[in-house]
């Protein structure tokens, strides 16, 4: 999927929301264990009631190696499952030395069909590099992550004082364009969204973080947002066990719907102004037409 | 596989050398091809002709992943078919937020029974703790790799005027200890060995980067060796595509043997002196008795 086709997207459906398949079998509503494969028919339920709401699904892949064969089947069967105008990231975070980033190229955009990987920075260059030879794929490479372990070597500082993840983001920029690259850049640390976008005015960032982790939409949105609003938010756990349930799609659902609508605000607010008065917008209060069509003001 | 049971091993065979096992169904020998599974049948003949030479098989996960649920079953057949006292070591290169982690450890210690596994540390300490929930298993950090794009981060200098990989070895090795912790530390890099060395004295670590990528097993062992010798040398493709044709296995045996000889005349040269002497040993002239057992001269 291209750079223009995903943008499309999100304006058509009001919506940067990425939906995190990090499907638990202990954690999935305990009725689903009596179908023949359980990981799927949760999949499938969460699809199905979300797919109208988010522009990508990303299955986090140590949850379907965990569990094996079986897993890889779910996970292809997922992947099969998802519709085609919905970019699938798969969340896999490889990265080797060349000959061998070759193969997993191969395994997640051949075998798996999937749209997009993330990948991880450590061994430089040549380890993102053969992800590039596949049109229309994207590569998502890790900047600054959620997790606690980001201080750990992610910001310290180098001899320029500047922090490493900088650095990786400059470095990185390099390998890919806009097209065809994005960084993971984590919602634990909003307040370095501001100096992150200016160093990337264009570039799509992926965004975990968000509920689980901590971490606002608010304040992500009013700095990492640009003029294609250039984020994925990705949210997990808060939408696939909202409910534990017969309903859990359900309420699934009413999660993923309360963040779309707060994307659309956010989106809204965006076009609308900028700076300091974006976060002046109420956004509770604020009265939203669902059908307003970005498309339209924006062309 | 505990640290003694490693050294005892790598004292009875004389012999650190690790098989990667990168096996491509483009490079085995065609004839392979009629069998069920080529990619299995490739690997056990290269384990019958070498098991005896070495002392850990390291299997590079990405070329199994490229095959799909084949590749899979291809690598499951392979591990159960390494002898139990030869560590296995899954090339993975995994690294993520703890939860996720947690996932991968299940994956490569509980699903494939791996002894231990390569892991990323760019996302820091949550990344890499979850694996060390597995009494005798091993942790192999990525540190200094042997690739190109290993100046692109690795390399860097922070606001100490240290490297960055010293950085990650110095924190990392405080999050577990030199019986369940390794560091990948490439043979591309000799002239780093001694420094690495007088940093982590017990550590083992995996040196990639002698054959294909260039370094030289004579400078590592020099400068890497500790009194438990402390190092485990990959080859892959040297020995696995040694030879093409019905015969690979004798042609992958032989320069497996002489891989052997060679670090059992290393080791040998190490234990009956160090430092300068060490490298004036003229390694092609000694003539050493394959059955010298430094277990006596040890113990």
């Amino acid at each position: 999927m291209n750079r223009s086709t995903l943008f499309k997207n999100i304006l058509q459906k009001n919506s940067f929301l990425c939906i995190g398949l990090d499907t638990d079998k202990e954690k999935i509503p305990s009725f689903l264990l009596e179908y023949e494969d359980p990981i799927f028919e949760f999949n499938k339920r969460i699809i199905d009631a979300t797919k109208d709401l988010c522009v990508a699904y990303k299955p986090n892949i140590a949850f379907y190696e965990a569990e094996g064969m079986e897993g890889y089947l779910s996970l292809q069967k997922t992947i099969d499952y998802i519709p085609d105008d919905i970019l699938i990231i798969a969340d896999a975070k490889r990265g080797d030395i060349g000959n061998t980033s070759e193969r997993y190229a191969k395994a997640f955009f051949e075998k798996l069909k999937c749209d997009a990987i993330t990948v991880a920075p450590y061994m430089g260059v040549d380890s993102v590099t053969p992800f590039y030879n596949y049109p229309n794929k994207w590569i998502i490479i890790l900047g600054l992550t959620s997790n606690i372990g980001s201080k750990d070597f992610q910001l310290i500082q180098d001899e320029h004082k500047q922090e490493v993840y900088k650095t990786v983001l400059q470095k990185a920029s390099l390998w890919g364009t806009p097209d065809d690259t994005m960084f993971v850049i984590g919602a634990t640390h909003p307040e370095k969204f501001k100096e992150i976008r200016e160093l990337l005015p264009k570039h799509f960032f992926l965004v975990p973080g968000v509920g689980a982790q901590g971490g606002t939409l608010k304040e992500i949105s009013k700095y990492g947002m640009n003029d294609e609003i250039g984020l994925l938010v990705n949210v997990s756990r808060a939408i696939l066990y909202a409910g534990n349930n017969e309903d859990f799609d359900i309420e699934a659902r009413v999660k993923a719907m309360s963040l779309q609508k707060e994307m659309e605000e956010l989106m809204y607010a965006s076009m609308m102004g900028s700076g300091d008065d974006f976060m002046d917008i109420d956004i509770d209060g604020l009265e939203l037409d669902g059908d307003v069509n970005f498309d339209i003001e924006l062309d």
